[in-house]
């Protein structure tokens, strides 16, 4: 891009997380001069979009960057031209998540956030609005990128390649917080290491890892059995089993956990459950609480250091350096969300596709993978993306039999009757969401 | 062929199945004309051979075919310019399949003859076996067929096309079960119908169904809303939902129970071991008792009717049919496990599958697929395919790794330390079996 | 079908062929009842159409079948209700055809009927005219087959299937003459042979031979060297070179000569436009007025001897065979030319194929190739399929752009300004009939 | 790479185009530290070899970077514990150049040094001196990369890609060339331009152009119509026509000229050699030896301008930019030769084909396209590399029938017979180069 100043459109602008952002935009002002940012949020949001804006307002002037901040409750004037639109939006707020983790757990299923029967419910609520967005960008902003920190991230980036022409990237921290800490484990910095990931989003494998030009996958892989975990904060930190690592021949994230340790993972869940009677929503909401309580105060004119335990480290930079390196036409390689178009063979060309892409100022250009995903990666991925498939479908279109068909053969699900009891009750409970699925639902 | 008498080896003569197939190559003698008809057991079986040896002999005479009935323990003299080899084999017995069925339920988890962590042991026990006997062919009977009945077929058949140069078709009765079925339910003749089934043995739809040159597809599966099941004798017969079924937009074969109805199934077969103490082998011990004194008395000379019960509806008629066919190149078409070939287009081309196939003279030649298979099969086939490589991998070079990551990718484990506990739990109980994995097992 | 009585439109009905197909639907009666038959032609064929309609009714009467002959101009009165609608029409007639020839033939590239820049005009004026009857088959008949004879089969039938819902086969006697000429070499029925076809229309490889279960290929490349050369009446006659053959691995088709044989095929035929001053068209209208003279004397009631010399040899074997084997469902493998739907996996999914299917009541079912194409077979067969898509895109919008590309790239032409020179000729030349490139022709 | 001094051994060190080489490794000295450069050459060149070690000694000397200059004729001592081994070898000097342009152009076809017959020819000779090589990097530098400049370089990566397990990327100075003209049409910066080239060596499309982020492409395509023509100095430089490019949607490389624009390119040099009675390898060898006179002077201490006119612009830039950024993993984007890997999803996965790669320590990453290759160009592309599959093998091999096949369907020859004819005067001439077709060459 040529402009000399930039607009960006923050959907959502009301989150916790938005500092993180106004931390990242400040820092890389130089290079990625933002003159108007618009924090959009609903009126149920208002007194939190308060909050912000005038945290985000004393953070610019601290820092003396000529940036506009612009909180609105309208969302046209705010997509109106901008360069960038961004999406950190949560339909429902946190008593839907809440319910996306209490409805499965009931049915002694999985309940989390992204993943399984409350990572489904998720995209059932915010597919539709994100493509409302979508639809106001081609009318209002058509050139601009959208990106996407919405999760799941890979359901809704896969319905914007499908249902949209707007240019979009999904965007999560997972990726370089992997990188970071593999680059810790060998005191390098990150730059210094080349890491391949391959995978969908929250179901991503790191397949190689090279230093100096040599492969240390093997290397790499050894020392994760030395009781080093590389999870997230908002996961429950078990480790991998030495030669389960070793056969996989590749690290899983941390949200693997849900799959590859199903069982122990539930018990946790449920266990929470029962003894605090609370879920991962209700210890967000208790963050958040004091988080805004720290926003507010007057003299705060940073980035808290309390926010990273929220789960958001790296967030800042992964979403800065994205529209930096689009804006700069950096050219270098991040992790992000595309379509696939071949790049993972055993996965459909029009699949979304969490991979490293090189960042031009047309957008990410996906990197050819350097071998084949064995076999023991490519049976769980297809699966899952076939469920993401059908819930993009069910998301769009309200349809009830593609929603039960992709609960069934979700792996965290995997029984057609356990599929339909909790279908229903997450329709009826997020029945207000979901018109898309009205008169229909339940069946 | 232009063979005018033609040799045939059984291994696993000595299986109670066998009457079916005497009856089925008397029946045909005159379009299939076998006179040599070796029956192949190993020692700890004579009893039964000698029993089956006789009855065979009985059949045969009572008909007046001139077929040479031959009972032996060498099967080298048997493979030795045999036209066809086919193969029935269980090893280690009705009791590993005992274990096979316990072991997993003592987990938790399915124990099944052929799905499951179940079917996975018999795999590791077979492929080896059955990939000695091909070795066998290539010197004794280079050009002959091998038809493989011994479960679980598609994983046995995939090992013998990825290691061996011999010919083999892997055989199933629920292809041609279904067809009958369907037959029926239409008030029709089997021929009358265009059925098309894609998938893998034991997991395989029925997606088309054809009469008159008209797509009845639809039509058909609003009639299996009525309560029909289409179940095997061995398999509990619980009803499909009728949105379950709509949406899937395909009839699932008997063993997708395991699958869509895991839940329930496992319950199923909990309850039976807990209230009966039993499992299905200790069923089909019983079955095999009963039927073993029926087939020692002197006066029977047929087929007798209580072999239905024991789960091999048209096992003759699949067996037979298939070889009459190849040795008449006759091109009708029958549903046999072979290469994929492209056929199903979402698994490598190097996987068994079980589609309809026109038989001819140098073999089965699979018929491409009307439509590409919709998602929600893909999905699960595509998960299940990878465990049978894996398996396949596991099976014929003893690899842990692979074998753990294949118990934990499958949908009725799904889980890394349930795989390892039940893993090594088959590893130690089979280990007289399992030569390959010796000494590594159980790491 | 259960239909008892069956009424089939001929579209073209006033073609020289028409006798052949008449002789075996009298043939075929029994098996195939068509109790009317609608003879269409235009008002331009008038004489030739009354003269075939006589024959026809002559030799049906003859032959005692209650067959009811109807010429006629009204093409929608024949289409409505029928169960097969065949096309063998000429748009332009012979005289464009012999446009088709001489033009090229000017330009020093071949000219010929069906391949290179002849076989693409006759494309262009073609496909229009066959998506009219398709439109009308969707009206008034939409369950009937469209049985395509009309040429270039290949490219008409790719058109209709990515253009219309109509369902179709495309149909030439070349692979059941090549089926017939290698079943003499053996000296056995053409029954007991499995043939292995493999390519396009008229550029079809035979790739294997299977005589009694055995894969004799080998034996019958050798054979080929002897003098042996399956060529077509049409088409002049020279040997294929022993070690190409061997090479090639394959039986190329008659039309292979055009390729492989470029430089002298195009000697031959400028040879004879120069001595003789004519081309194939000439001939060909030479035949046909014969024929005509033969057709109307009243005392013939059968199809002529000399209709063979045409270039016509089991067409009337071909056609009623393949509609006999849809009404009864008869599951015989014949060599058509359908949708690639992966069987030629190094083709479009959408490109039309001539392979082996199976012929049920819906339509053919292709049969998948025992082993890939060679190297040397796929480059060839890429390229001009490459041709083909290019052509149907020229014939349906009118894009001078693609069939400029379309020309370029054909292995006969090769050469941009050779394209444009002889593009420009054949859209001035066939203006007429090209409506679709009005007024942009040519550029 | 982390070692802080590099050795490079350059086999055909003795080339005129080594002086740009030594140019571009001292001007990259500071970030690309070699401090020992073999150059490699046979005996035969033992005086060009003296006149490059002279010069390459005064040129370092004069510049004071601390790089020692060893010529040699061991091959194996320059090999030894190299880090990069780059080829720009001759294999039968000009002479067979010479020959390769000539044979051809006596049967009527494009005689070229690359494409066609000419570069066939070229590739049999090289491919098996380039895997002797590859051998020797076995054993003596395992971890250096093989930088190939050798003509053909498609044909020889892709030898080098299947027979040998050497990293290896095969490079021309073709498609910075392109970069370089396309950024002075714009006035920009090379860096300020993204390129996507797709194709295969001197048959590569120039398929999008985008500037600041926007897709510039069409306007590009449009611009080339006023007469810009793209060309090599060693290739007739005629321009293309307006409608064909904008119907081609692609800028073609100057290679294409000999296959769009066959017939005039072949006029071209048949005109050339009857009335000038020489072809492009005299020329070559009048600038040679001018070259290596200037090369002789002791005054002379830098790469003389005279060199640019022997087609090698940009060459050195290529080659060391390469290298310096595998050294430096600088991580930007080169358009080189590769594994295909899917990338082409219209090409076999282990061809070697030529598109924009993100250069790392481990070598290049080649980036997916941003659209499938377009009809047009995807069907002279596959037929093409079908060629050089067998070309290939028939080099690896000594294959008679694969190099007719090669031929017979390459779009410069496209019939059997003058295939034969060609090849097997091609077979005597370098009957002292092909060791592997002895003695069965010629049939």
């Amino acid at each position: 891009m040529t402009k000399k100043s930039l607009k960006i459109a923050v959907i959502g602008g009301g989150s916790s997380y938005t500092p993180e952002l106004i931390e990242g935009l400040i820092r890389y002002y130089d290079v990625f001069p933002v003159s108007e940012l618009y924090l959009v949020d609903i009126p149920e949001g208002a007194e939190k979009l308060n909050i912000i804006g005038a945290l985000a307002q004393r953070m610019v002037e601290e820092s003396g960057v000529p940036m506009r901040i612009v909180p609105t409750f309208d969302r046209r004037a705010a997509i109106r031209g901008a360069d960038f639109v961004t999406t950190q939006i949560r339909v429902g707020m946190l008593d839907a998540r809440s319910r996306d983790e209490r409805i499965p757990l009931a049915h002694h299923l999985i309940g989390q956030e992204t993943t399984g029967a409350g990572g489904f419910a998720k995209a059932l609520r915010t597919i539709p609005v994100i493509l409302d967005i979508c639809r106001e960008m081609e009318e209002l902003a058509p050139h601009a990128f959208l990106i996407n920190f919405t999760n799941p991230a890979g359901l809704v980036t896969e319905a914007v390649l499908k249902y949209s022409p707007i240019r979009t990237v999904g965007l999560c921290n997972l990726p370089i917080d992997t990188k970071m800490q593999i680059a810790e484990l060998y005191n390098r910095k990150p730059e210094e290491l080349f890491i391949e990931m391959a995978g969908i989003n929250h179901l991503n494998w790191t397949t190689k890892v090279v230093i100096d030009g040599i492969d240390v996958t093997k290397d790499f892989l050894g020392r994760l059995s030395d009781g080093k975990s590389f999870s997230m904060t908002n996961i429950p930190d078990l480790a991998w089993d030495q030669s389960f690592i070793r056969s996989l021949g590749a690290l899983p994230c941390a949200y693997h956990r849900y799959y590859y340790m199903k069982n122990e993972m539930l018990e946790e869940l449920l266990n929470k459950l029962e003894k605090q009677g609370t879920t991962r929503a209700d210890d967000v909401k208790a963050v958040e609480a004091e988080l805004f309580e720290l926003y507010k105060q007057p003299e705060l004119k940073h980035k808290p250091k309390q926010l990273e335990q929220r789960g958001g480290a790296y967030y800042s930079e992964a979403a800065v350096r994205l529209m930096r390196s689009i804006y700069n036409d950096t050219g270098d390689v991040q992790t992000v969300n595309v379509r696939n178009n071949g790049i993972i063979s055993c996965l459909p060309d029009d699949a979304s596709i969490e991979v490293n892409c090189v960042i031009k100022s047309d957008g990410p250009h996906p990197l050819s993978l350097s071998r084949p995903l064995p076999t023991q990666i490519r049976g769980l991925l297809q699966v899952v993306k076939a469920y993401e498939e059908l819930t993009v479908e069910a998301a769009v279109h309200g349809d009830y039999g593609k929603a039960l068909q992709a609960l069934t053969i979700h792996p965290l699900v995997g029984d057609e009757q356990a599929a339909r009891a909790v279908l229903d009750e997450l329709l009826q409970a997020n029945a207000a969401y979901l018109p898309q699925f009205q008169p229909t639902c339940p069946q």
